[in-house]
């Protein structure tokens, strides 16, 4: 094989097959990126890659094999993060649709859901939308304002909005083309809140009518993503039967008797949120593929462009020889290996807990913890690579037909939506908080500050200084330690982590002790929080891509780019705490400037592994013939 | 005054008139920006808005009286980047017009051009092209391929494009507008090449036809701007009259004989690529009032937006009130007003030298300097804060009607055009370097690497050792000086940029001692290098600040956060070279933290100050009101 053959089989993984039948279906005339259409023209041309898509079976192949899938939820994860490489429309359209839609139906709801319905969501039969985001409120949702009121007279819920601030708002396939929406609602039975549950409401009839009662806005011309449908909902007292609650998680009996066996609200709230992460990771997952797709147009025509050059030489030099250039791309290169090697694993342990009912809590948290965190850094990576990748190409990359402007635009949104990234990295840091005063079984009573994605913060009482043993876990620092070896890279790496935990553990810690104001503590906290679940990505990136580059001198050579490049961006704080010398600092940045130049000549192989095909490239990558003549 | 008016006057400086008179323009019901209408309905409506404002004057403040201008450069800047608060597109018909085109007729041309041409020009009765780019060579002007080659027979010069890496690309006017082009070409006559010369050729008759051998090419849908007409143009073999040559700079006389005032042909290129920085700076300027419409919309979403909230607490908190959200915002909000009071001395510069013939070659350096460094900081921070402050309004920030998408597409080409931002980063870092040289009399002899826009390097001979002397500069760590005080910040910064610059010097001329290969020490040293540029800008911006914050409190404390988050983000280098102990380096971070918990009340005032036209603010300022009923 060649080395871009082996690097491509590393990087594909597991699901080859799938990956290949997308791109094949990507490169086939009229599956090309419909960057340029007009936004109805654009619809219909994603509803029809959907139907055709579904019709061949490949939209449904994490569902049921009874219902039309094949149980495999690892390759239809896969599926959709390579389909990402081509027109984003159609990927979100899909995510919506099979994702979103029918995954809450599959996860939320019961055999009678899944037999009345899987099958024709799976083949795009019944197009559906997730309303979940309200106006007033996208990332608490806990808080949304749309109520499900039960009436035990005519067994059916009542669905109302109560005013603009509560309809939904950004719901894809809303405007155009879903017949059928799962409504997330506060659900009222027997007089009581009983928090957020999810039901099923008919938002338009067979010909495409809205409902009675049902209201629907187009959300109109976006950012980007304008082959998606998004529009808004509002329900004026609409009545559905009972068995439309989707009541995997709480049933609602015909007298109105409530019964869940999650008895605590807040946690059958999250075990709610919980089920729906595959689309937090196959958001990730298409932020990778995007940043593939504009890393092969920069560097491809960064080996073709060339602009000034050596004095006295015959030819210009390539853009690539230029350094300036090399960290530019090698750069965000690099860590684009480390998170698809990561995503890698992600939807391994995805595909471990989705075929398992029986997977235990903990590993169910870790996964949690684990796509809220790539999530936010893919996302944030993506709309970093693009753009650098665009300012490469110049105004070549300007134009168009250079696939940057959909690229950019329409995963522009994916930092906001499946999560906002910064409540996701809270989310994370809420989980790893957690898991590290689990990990020491002495300190369990001894309290932690626990909050909630940015809210609630409570304590126990004290009974060990925590400070000594988090400072307990620290090794000394070691000068001799090489930097180059991944050894050295991990241990920093986990101890950034360890010690932002322990630190920001001892904070919150510390200003509930004082009585100080919750909120006021979180607020004083919470870009170190969050740097907590930065570290702990950082670390689980590298944990994955050192696996991954194994045997592999030129992924490991790659690998310790990425790792030095954190290094680099961190050093301050490395330094802060004596982790790092000042001397052994400055190798670290002139070590990032030798690893470019030594990773230089690899770069073609490093970007046709990701085997983006041709169709999604654009035309940034070519620079015109020099030779060709002027035709008049 | 209210604290929003004392602060406006100080960020609208010398020119509030023209400022005032530009809001008015884009205030009024038709003159807000066309971001939704289709291609060519919005390059009409461009036009048309182009015309009026030259019938009104406004758009030839900068050229002489005698030509319908006021001979005010500072004041045509000014109304330039107020400009920018609306329809980009606009802005940069503008730009295109009456500085790029308009600005190289009255800076290249002499007497005779003026007479003919600028009258016309500055009314938009003759629509122009500034016709510099081509296919194949973008920053690397000198080597442009377009010929303009001399025939003393009949006294013309005959333009051609070679071929078509040779073509003028992405030439605004010339797709639908422009009747007359300043072509830049390499001048031959005599047999012999001149280099690079500008004149003028007709591209369109009064019909708007081409004319004969005029080929014209529509480029066609970009990434923003879509109002601007960029256009293709290949010439074969079109003959111009020899008074068409701009000739301030050199004269071509009827037998071909070629004179120049300025003998050294690289002298001579420079000399006239430097009058034209006035676009630069204009850009820049836009840059920062981009910047200051995107913030004023998510500071005034942040202000009316809560999401989760304090445990117990009958209302969710305000996005403001959130640690995060302020450092995503209020660290941006304190670097616009520090680029604004830069931008406020860049004009008076500009102005000072533009209307002084005799302004000597020092001043005109340093202004090049200045401008190329602030272009390519204000920029980059355009488009970093426009991207944060999409994100901080999360989805709502998402729809085309709140202007995050024009905004983020229309300044994306700004990194590139009016010269690359790491090309103009080099250039600045040149000119330090041959200033640094300048400035130690006694060094003059020994040498300095010389290196032109990332390209020739050549050095003399050693006589002193420049590192002995370098170290001199360096006054010691001082544990005990007040971070909070401007001097201490401003030797920070001065003591950053000189080690920079004192370090690069001595890597360059170390490399070419050894006799290494100049291009591979120029790779080999470029990021430095480009430290040297960015550093040396840093330090501009916070002297710019320090000076306007005399006096205002409110004002001083920004300009602390301005110049605690750029040694936050430096904090690295600060310890590596022992300028930070490792708990000053910590404190700093802290300090940050509490400047934003400090400036948060002030939040509103300080983007009010900004002066931002309503009808510039789209939708995403507002959120739905919870109160209103449901229609249906």
């Amino acid at each position: 094989m060649s080395t871009a053959e082996t690097l491509r089989a590393l990087l594909d993984g597991p699901h080859t097959a799938t990956r290949e039948r997308v791109r094949w279906w990507l490169s086939q005339p009229g599956n090309e990126p419909a960057d340029d259409l007009p936004i109805e023209e654009h619809r219909a041309r994603v509803l029809e890659w959907t139907k055709e898509l579904a019709s061949e079976g490949d939209t449904a192949i994490g569902y049921p094999v009874e219902y039309g899938g094949k149980n495999d939820p690892g390759a239809g994860v896969t599926a959709f993060e390579t389909l990402a490489m081509g027109d984003l429309s159609l990927l979100v359209k899909c995510g919506v649709q099979f994702g979103l839609f029918g995954g809450a139906i599959l996860h939320l709801g019961t055999e009678k859901h899944h037999a009345r319905y899987l099958r024709d969501v799976g083949a795009m039969d019944l197009p559906g939308c997730y309303a979940m985001t309200e106006t007033g409120h996208g990332s608490n949702v806990q808080a949304l304002r749309t109520t499900a009121t039960y009436d035990p007279q005519t067994q059916e819920f009542v669905v109302n909005t109560p005013d603009d601030d509560a309809r939904k708002d950004y719901i894809g396939n809303a405007a155009r083309d879903g017949r059928l929406a799962v409504v997330f609602a506060q659900l009222i039975t027997g007089g009581e809140e009983r928090g957020v549950h999810a039901l099923l409401v008919p938002i338009r009839d067979e010909d495409g009518e809205p409902c009675d009662g049902v209201r629907i806005e187009d959300c109109g011309a976006k950012l980007g993503l304008n082959g998606v449908d998004n529009g808004r909902l509002w329900f004026d007292n609409v009545r559905v039967p009972r068995e439309n609650l989707l009541d995997k998680l709480a049933q609602v009996h015909a007298d109105g008797t409530y019964f869940s066996p999650i008895e605590n609200p807040t946690r059958r709230f999250f075990t709610m949120l919980g089920t729906l992460i595959q689309g937090r990771i196959s958001v990730g997952g298409a932020s990778i593929s995007a940043s593939k797709v504009a890393l092969t147009i920069a560097v491809r025509r960064a080996l073709e462009r060339r602009q000034f050059g050596p004095p006295g030489g015959d030819e210009e030099a390539l853009l690539m020889d230029y350094r300036t250039h090399q960290r530019r791309l090698l750069v965000p290169l690099a860590k684009t290996y480390a998170l698809s090697f990561t995503q890698l694993r992600l939807v391994e342990d995805l595909h471990a807990v989705f075929t398992n009912e029986d997977a235990p809590e903990r590993e169910r948290r870790e996964l949690e913890t684990l796509a809220a965190g790539v999530k936010a850094i893919a996302t944030w990576h993506a709309t970093d690579t693009i753009q650098g990748c665009r300012e490469a190409c110049g105004g070549a990359g300007y134009l168009r037909s250079s696939r940057f402007a959909s690229l950019k635009a329409d995963t522009d949104v994916f930092t906001t939506f499946e999560g906002d990234n910064t409540i996701l990295l809270q989310l994370a840091a809420k989980n790893l908080l957690t898991d590290y005063k689990d990990a020491f079984g002495e300190l369990d009573k001894l309290g932690m500050a626990q909050f909630v994605a940015g809210q609630a913060l409570s304590v126990l009482s004290e009974r060990v200084p925590l400070r000594k043993l988090a400072d307990s876990l620290l090794p000394g620092r070691d000068d001799d330690a090489d930097l180059l070896a991944h050894k050295t890279q991990l241990d920093l790496f986990r101890w950034r982590h360890e010690h932002l935990l322990a630190g920001a553990a001892r904070r919150l810690k510390g200003g509930i002790d004082a009585k100080r104001d919750p909120f006021d503590v979180l607020v004083d906290t919470q870009d170190h929080v969050l740097d907590v679940a930065r570290s702990w990505v950082d670390l689980v990136i590298l944990e994955s891509f050192v696996e991954a580059a194994k045997g592999n001198a030129l992924l490991s050579k790659l690998c310790t780019l990425y790792a030095l490049s954190v290094i680099e961006a961190e050093r301050g704080y490395f330094q802060e705490h004596g982790r790092l010398s000042a001397t052994r600092s400055k190798g670290v940045v002139k070590a990032v400037n030798t690893l470019c130049g030594e990773l230089r000549p690899h770069v073609r192989d490093l970007v046709d592994a990701f085997g983006v095909p041709e169709t999604a490239l654009g035309d940034a990558r070519l620079v015109a013939d020099e030779q060709e003549q002027v035709p008049a």
